[in-house]
């Protein structure tokens, strides 16, 4: 076997996005770039042997990170009958209070929490441009770039959307005092792209994209021409019928239900993921699914605000490809993410093992599989397989936990997913470097100490 | 402040079950009993300070500790339409197979689990009784005395109810080969209570109760002859309406409706605790309410099993009370049971904060606290509670876990309850005796290693 410069060796057992290899010789080249993946081969004799079954990390597609500071803190009735609108006045008082260094001590702890829970990348949506009165920062690009710093920092893989936020809903208001940092026209928007895609371009572990917030958010012409003003190529994202309010106006104002409305105006493919879609009839289910699209899920974020569950079974009969994402950050964990997305179809249809069938019968396996698929697609890299030329991005389970009551290849990603409170996750490595070794992250303790000092801070200013 | 035998003196803030209190004195006495709790006193000087917030202990109303051995592994499709059939199947292939160390090791594994996770007393749903052959031990309590085992080893406190199960169905069929084990005539079980009764007689942590597996299990005149048998004063416990299936035939067999059942035949009240109670109608739901009988939800193991959502908020705007446990041990974790018993409500109904109101609004202190009082009621116990006589069996919450992003008295439940994957739970005692510090149980990495071995030879033999 012939070995060039600067490449590592690994020996594991790995799934590889879509079935289990025994006894795998892994090739990682310099620049952190899986280059061969040979089964049943003996291991050069440098190769570190990995102390446990390998799977490919988890792309997180959705991520506001900046909400972690206020997970937990919006769980109060208020005086009226309770819906998302408690949650999203929190985050509006969130929001106009951080400064862009709160920004990144918050968005270091979120990242070091994906890592750590087995999330090797994430799309972060990213829509806070302005200072809190409204100005432009000096660089303004100032907001996405302390995002950047912090994913550098905690080793994450990131794709970053900044976004495209103009009303106040689908008839077309202004945006209020508090949603103010929000707003740019469509010509900084597309210069913060600009600016964005130029801070990502040195690191092959970041990358850019965009998104519209959401058919509320963008009138539709900007949306048209913003769309065919930027890069076909980069992935492209928006926040789509999530609550049936949002479905109603959508109907009264554009005439079609929102998804309805996307895949008869835009070009959806591949390139879009359109993220909850939560409420979708039939035959939007089907168009989705026939698009390429990605659906983006956050089990999570959508239970804690009421949304409903999302028609997954029809979805994937029709051939639909789905990730997942963390979203409000009110918890972080593939793990829970896509336990929940199973069990609430299970609560609502009375059957186990809704996304299996009698061909591909384990559960954990077919979820942890396909949103892998959905969340690679969504991030426009190449991740979330392991064969060549796909960034090494993987975790390592670890075969001591008490989760694994049995080794057996096949149970293992059932086992991850379906059992126990503690993760499994022992070693993450992200671009060929490892991130977290023996659950532990070496950033994690000054991360957290600098984290709570700003979240408290903040929080005791509400 | 005068200063008994063996007396120790803790100072700290805590939730007492009601409500927050600052700087409080708490006095445990020799027998591990709180004797009095001081707001707002200086503390002796040889008080410990503890390191953190401090709130009751959880019960865990309802577990089969053995099933922690099977946890993940039947998230497998079968060959035809799935429901929770396909994981009971794998439970009876479990179950026959279980020697008594095997059950020891499985239940002292679930067992720190549960201390670890913020459990301090547990109701064991028994029902293993025979050997696999279907004779009995020369021990007709053995397998029972290994549980008690399991919980004095690992300091959690336990309420064992041997379980009466006769039959495999409302039309009283007698079990199958595979479900032997659970047999016993109504003479042997409560000669059995009585052999448990005398083991836990020593430990005052341990007590005992009995219970019916269900109405499709035991017939109804045998349930009326073996309640009179026995002592009114301890738990009783069945399991009931889980699915709708069981409904069905309920009405075909006697009738009513289980819970219909049992609240015209049985004398419900308090010492009553009915385990799922998932499928009621209004008139049920209001009945068993005003009887006072506890209903045992276990939100992660009946979505795992598809057997559908309670009716929460009728079920407490009558007034009913609720308990939480972990049942077949998918997951041991509080957290995880109470976050998505509001999140399923939140998911079919479109509100958030469902069970809070105007005038309790903190959705998480409102669950912690309902479910301690439905959770000691269910096991017999003075617990849940931080009062004069209560047991001194409390948490102390990490207040540097990544969670706490405020420390303000109020927010600190719903941070537990509502945010992050790691439980912040980091010092346990049960009994006035610390089983858990910094996170870390003494036991846990023997057991751990004693339950891996055991399972791993059970699961290859499958």
């Amino acid at each position: 076997m012939h070995k060039g410069m600067g490449e590592k060796y690994y020996a594991a057992d790995l799934f590889d996005g879509t079935r289990w290899q025994r006894r795998v010789t892994l090739e990682v080249d310099a620049e952190g770039s899986l280059s061969s993946i040979r089964p049943k081969t003996r291991a050069p004799e440098d190769a570190e042997v990995l102390s446990g079954p390998v799977v490919p990390g988890m792309p997180n597609l959705h991520s506001h990170a900046f909400q972690r500071a206020m997970a937990g803190l919006a769980e109060i009735r208020g005086p009226s009958e309770d819906d998302c609108w408690s949650w999203r006045e929190a985050m509006y008082r969130l929001a106009a209070r951080l400064d862009p260094e709160a920004l990144e001590a918050v968005a270091a702890q979120a990242f070091v929490e994906m890592l750590t829970a087995g999330y090797t990348s994430v799309c972060e949506f990213h829509y806070l441009h302005r200072d809190p009165d409204g100005a432009h920062y000096a660089d303004r690009a100032e907001l996405g770039k302390r995002i950047l710093a912090a994913a550098a920092a905690s080793g994450i893989g990131i794709t970053l959307l900044p976004v495209l936020y103009q009303h106040g809903g689908f008839d077309r208001r202004e945006l209020t005092r508090r949603q103010r940092r929000f707003y740019l026209s469509s010509e900084e928007f597309i210069d913060l792209t600009v600016r964005i895609a130029a801070a990502t371009e040195a690191d092959p572990n970041q990358a850019w994209g965009f998104a519209f917030h959401s058919l509320r958010a963008v009138a539709p012409e900007v949306l048209s021409e913003v769309r065919a003003a930027l890069d076909p190529a980069v992935p492209v994202h928006i926040h789509v019928a999530e609550q049936q309010a949002e479905v109603t106006e959508c109907v009264a104002h554009l005439g079609r239900r929102p998804v309805a409305w996307l895949t008869r105006n835009v070009e959806l493919g591949p390139g879009w993921t359109l993220i909850h879609a939560t409420h979708m009839d039939a035959d939007e289910t089907e168009a989705v699914a026939r698009s390429g699209a990605v659906v983006g899920l956050c089990p999570t974020t959508e239970a804690n605000l009421g949304d409903g569950l999302f028609p997954l079974e029809a979805y994937l009969s029709a051939g639909g490809v789905f990730g997942i994402g963390s979203d409000s950050q009110v918890s972080i964990s593939p793990i829970e993410e896509l336990r929940w997305l199973e069990y609430g179809r299970r609560l609502v249809s009375g059957r186990r093992n809704t996304v299996a069938s009698a061909a591909d019968p384990r559960c954990g396996t077919g979820l942890w599989r396909r949103s892998l698929v959905g969340g690679a697609r969504a991030t426009g890299r190449p991740i979330g397989q392991m064969t060549a030329g796909a960034r090494a991005d993987w975790l390592v389970i670890d075969p001591q936990a008490a989760q694994m009551v049995s080794l057996e290849a096949d149970a293992i990603l059932d086992l991850l997913v379906f059992s126990g409170n503690r993760c499994p996750v022992r070693d993450v490595m992200v671009g060929g470097r490892w991130r977290v070794r023996d659950g532990h992250h070496p950033g994690a303790e000054a991360v957290r100490r600098r984290f709570l000092e700003t979240t408290r801070r903040l929080n005791e200013r509400r």
